[in-house]
């Protein structure tokens, strides 16, 4: 699998700051047919289980070959480990500091290096932005066709945090809010793949002693009441129609969720 | 016309959130040499009327064969229809939910299908986000050259609400405010060309009362007061100098304007 | 040196309303194979001197030959110069007001013209919007490989203020933070060179009264106390470890800074 030069990039840097643009600069020094697409810039400072959320969430929609940046970095300067990490045909860069969990997660597999070669990054670098001086030219010589092993020793063990599992108990599903996006929408680590693995379907939700009917899409729901739907990335996600639901009912990441099962077939659409 | 491969994209996603990131994913898993352009993406939430607003105004400063992708789509997963557009020698797909009827007031004139060939789109798709899953395909396989013909039969009733009409009545056309921008400037639907059309200029304006003075440019104005110009889009936009008049003055969007005519030749710099 | 068609823009238009986007479509209307990227939107309404300083931060990590485009230009539709001012390798265009001060401040020689052919810009142009009318225009024509001669007259006279120049007075250098970033870390204008150029080191910092000791890099730091360090791009910067030293300790743009100096080797590392 040789990268195609499609380049995205994860941050907590802001939009406001230059140091997104500064990093682009630093690629296109290197790679000037780099094709650089910001996933976000906007997770929450050293939020690192976001980042591996929001990356987990989206590489697989780019194609093949793809190089994912990921800087969201609060040991910049200390002696945690640049990676580079191979797995379920896409590339990824950045700290190895869990942002890559959510990735592992879902592929299992994977092959990764210890970035230290000093002819791919940039040596005399300062202790604060290695996301310009050290993540960003790993990706552009990655993506100019070095080869994996150039830029420095196999590693085994990249740091892994199991942040997404859910927990499967008969007939219910005990997960968590895990994201909450610009809409106000409480997505949770429930899969749709998990409860359809068992056989089964989620009959309702219950979150904060409250019992949340199932419906096919937002327009289908009315009023202010919470309701639940599988997204189209096959999270289960607590909604109000048109409205927050964050802002609404108070929902907030890390609130407990549970789905209760029943037995197929599907009842979902039956509640609406 | 073919199109270019330049792209745009409005849409109420905002820039935290993944979503514009999976869909670019998505269009250059398609068409990896798509050039993409952000127009905006912080319409407010299901805010049609905006981005219809946006759209119109936006357009025509892109070569002509672009792409402009709209996906304001309070009605995701409904039966509402998905389409293509052709007209002013510009593509645009979106919802049919009236975010295109800016384009329509300006050209009258258009070609449109319904996206029914599920070769061009992703069939197994989820409720939520059609962004992603049809109309970013869609623009990727356009982009790459299929014709408009091959997504779906074509139709002539296009979803079209006449946000943007002003009314002209003798010496006065009563207008609304449309669009308050970043500085606080608000933008009116009383556009240059109508009232040259009647050969007439604006003597003066109208808002709450207020009697507003015209300028030819922005740092002709001083103090706090309201002023008007026709701004580089030839729309009639009450400001205050390097100052928000949104904030000092609480106009809001749909505030009623007046416009009162007087015969050419142009009066405004004899204002300033 | 010819331009390599990467174009830079930092403007203070936001991300919310359609002008970044019209200024590309601008672009990509005369250059099509231009690869834009954003610097940042989000310098405050109107202030050059913000500009200034993010402009000499990060032009030179882009590759030789790239256009920046900056329009930060509250005398629009005034008779303000247009300009394009070739630096260091690099093109700069934008209004002649101070934003190129830090790039005139960090190589002193230049090459300059005054914008007045009308050939390659758009002259039934408007008073409001010049980035999308003149500085976009001027960018692509320069970037297709027109001369700078071609675009007008030569000038000397750049309009330059001395934003960033810090004082130093024997053992202290007195300067003042010129930048507060997302995370809330106060930059000065105290720059490494500077400190290493009279052969010292920087020992403490002084704000406001509080005595501030230099750190290797921010992990090195714990607590809510103020801690410095020479950031990556050799700025003086006061912190908090993951936190924002903006909102805890109230440090705002402007404030003044002591660097106090003692004679090499470097003092920093012990202190922490």
């Amino acid at each position: 699998m040789k990268p195609t030069g499609i380049i995205t990039m994860t941050t907590d840097f802001g939009y406001r700051d230059p140091f997104v643009g500064q990093m682009k600069g630093s690629l296109l020094s290197i790679h000037p047919s780099s094709v650089i697409v910001d996933l976000t810039h906007d997770i929450p400072s050293h939020d690192v289980a976001e980042a591996a959320y929001v990356l987990a969430e989206s590489y697989s929609w780019f194609p093949p070959g793809t190089i994912h940046l990921c800087v969201v970095d609060p040991g910049v300067g200390s002696p945690r480990r640049a990676i580079i990490l191979f797995s379920g045909d896409h590339f990824f860069i950045g700290p190895d500091n869990g942002c890559l969990s959510g990735v592992i997660e879902r592929n299992k597999h994977y092959r990764a290096v210890h970035i230290t070669n000093g002819r791919y990054v940039r040596t005399s670098t300062g202790p604060t932005f290695h996301g310009r001086d050290i993540f960003a030219p790993a990706a552009a010589w990655l993506a100019r066709g070095v080869d994996l092993a150039a830029f420095g020793p196999p590693i085994e063990d990249v740091h892994f945090s199991a942040a997404f599992q859910m927990e499967v108990e008969g007939n219910c599903i005990a997960g968590r809010v895990i994201y909450v996006d610009t809409f106000g929408n409480a997505i949770t680590n429930v899969r749709q793949e998990a409860v359809d693995g068992v056989r089964r379907s989620v009959c309702r939700v219950l979150w904060n002693g409250v019992t949340i009917s199932m419906t096919p899409y937002y327009g289908a729901a009315s009023g202010q009441d919470l309701h639940a739907l599988f997204n189209s990335s096959g999270y289960l996600e607590l909604f109000v129609n048109q409205k927050s639901a964050a802002a609404l009912h108070g929902i907030r990441k890390g609130d407990k969720v549970i789905a209760a099962l029943s037995p197929l077939p599907n009842i979902s659409s039956a509640d609406t």
